[in-house]
């Protein structure tokens, strides 16, 4: 039984609730507390040894990622993040130290994308860390920005170079909630996911909420120097399809518009590249030297053993 | 270095933010996510072998009570519960059936309150069973109800009999979210705060943010069955006192409104106890048998070490 398993028994056993359109499956909720726009909400938890060895990586990076990947969730939304909520459990130590460090890193993210740290939770165990970050955001210009809304033919798009994250990039990432903002000035966004899992995951997670498929071209993919650098037997290409934690945006839009956005490449900083298009075969097929094969979506996945 | 000094730090780190109106140190934060009234929220994380023992009390009642916490957090802030975000680090063992019967017990008591389960994160690792539930709702008819708000001549009251809540009650309380919607229509709630670390500790939260004093009268002190049933060296009366996580509900009143309240009895199923009265001086007094001391704040202390 794995996460995804998982999440398909919560959203089977999740009843239908008017005041949250949007539950359990994409990359943020959407809820609406009181009358009034919606809002998006988030949530991550980090452990030590899962996500990150704390003696090597320090509490100060540690909460610096802990905050990111929840930021990263909201510009998978398309909206602006607002207020986080951190609850912890601080292992045996020096726990003061940890816990400011671990403050101090989640501020240094937060404070880049004006978020408040509005609340939280701060406890002692005999465990070890445990971060959990809830972030609530408000909707983008084009509303919450869903898994479900690729069409066939749309054009897809990432925002940067995949693969070997776990080099570095996994921990001192920028997430992508500017240019999720500056994307919705040029396009109309019809889906969107962070690169979390890896992009042939990510990707099929798309594809099955808007019941299509995709034809990945492997020699369109950019490949980060670090998916290059690992040398461990799989070839850089299978680095980026299927590594996660990249957290670049990977999203889909009319064709006529991605052809626009491709030449015109409207993001400073940031060249999107065009990875891809979706089709009505609900499958994931690589296309490689002229020639399409089926692949498996493969990537991060949490095994419950 | 504790929990509360802990927030303390926290409280002159965190700069105002104008979507926040109320940060960290209440029950709940308030905050406006989009252009409207605003939300409350609140997070709480319940840790193996801290807050329950997975061997002993099973993951249903720690579901139960990881949920309940954070709708007596809601409560405390007199709001109606919306929709909640799980996020889980589960241990090794059969994970499969752990997260099943953890969220069966989450869902149990979050339907009795018509709160969504609405979006989380599931995690593995080799660390104990760890649950963080954040919070979203809605403020009652009254707007979110503050601990600071208690004035000199308020009576201060209870929702029920207090301490040894570790003999069960700890896990298997009611939040008092009904109650304190109920009251609304009745009085009008000057301060409001849960007890989670104990009525002296509890009560003194509400003086520090008030600017007051409270007197507690102990033979007016709600004493529960299990005080009573502890028998380890301290008396009933100082379970009752200092006993954490009972989750019932302190409260002020004006002294009118308290006389017409202790009279009518207006909530169905439940006692309100007039304990004690809200005094200038910023001290906390124990008034036993005619006499008047001043006592420390007593309660369940997170300490770090």
């Amino acid at each position: 039984m794995g996460e995804f398993d998982f999440i398909t028994w919560l959203r089977k056993q999740t009843p239908a609730w008017p005041r949250v359109p949007v539950g359990p499956g994409d990359d943020c909720a959407v809820i609406e507390p009181t009358p009034g726009p919606p809002c998006l909400v988030t949530t991550d938890m980090v452990l030590e040894g899962r996500h990150f060895v704390l003696a090597e990586h320090g509490p100060r990076r540690v909460g610096r990622k802990a905050m990111a990947v929840n930021l990263s969730d909201i510009a998978a939304m398309g909206g602006k993040p607002v207020a986080a909520f951190v609850s912890v459990g601080l292992p045996q130590g020096n726990r003061a130290a940890i816990a400011e460090d671990l403050y101090l890193g989640m501020r240094e993210v937060a404070d880049a994308f004006a978020t408040a740290i509005a609340g939280g939770d701060t406890n002692t165990w005999t465990g070890g860390l445990a971060v959990c970050v809830t972030l609530i955001g408000a909707p983008g210009p084009q509303g919450p920005i869903l898994r479900r809304g690729a069409r066939p033919g749309d054009w897809l798009f990432v925002t940067g170079p995949l693969g070997g994250s776990l080099l570095g990039k996994h921990l001192d990432f920028t997430p992508r909630v500017e240019e999720a903002l500056e994307l919705q000035e040029h396009v109309a966004l019809h889906a969107m996911i962070d690169i979390s899992d890896g992009l042939s995951a990510d990707v099929y997670h798309i594809c099955a909420e808007s019941g299509c498929g995709a034809v990945l071209f492997a020699d369109k993919v950019p490949i980060a120097d670090a998916a290059r650098g690992l040398n461990d037997g799989e070839s850089p290409l299978e680095h980026a399809l299927s590594d996660g934690e990249d957290f670049e945006l990977a999203f889909a839009v009319d064709p006529a518009e991605g052809e626009r956005l491709l030449k015109s490449q409207p993001i400073v900083g940031t060249t999107l590249a065009h990875v891809g298009v979706f089709v009505a075969e609900p499958a994931l097929i690589l296309e490689e030297r002229g020639k399409r094969r089926r692949i498996e979506p493969r990537g991060f996945v949490h095994s419950f053993e």
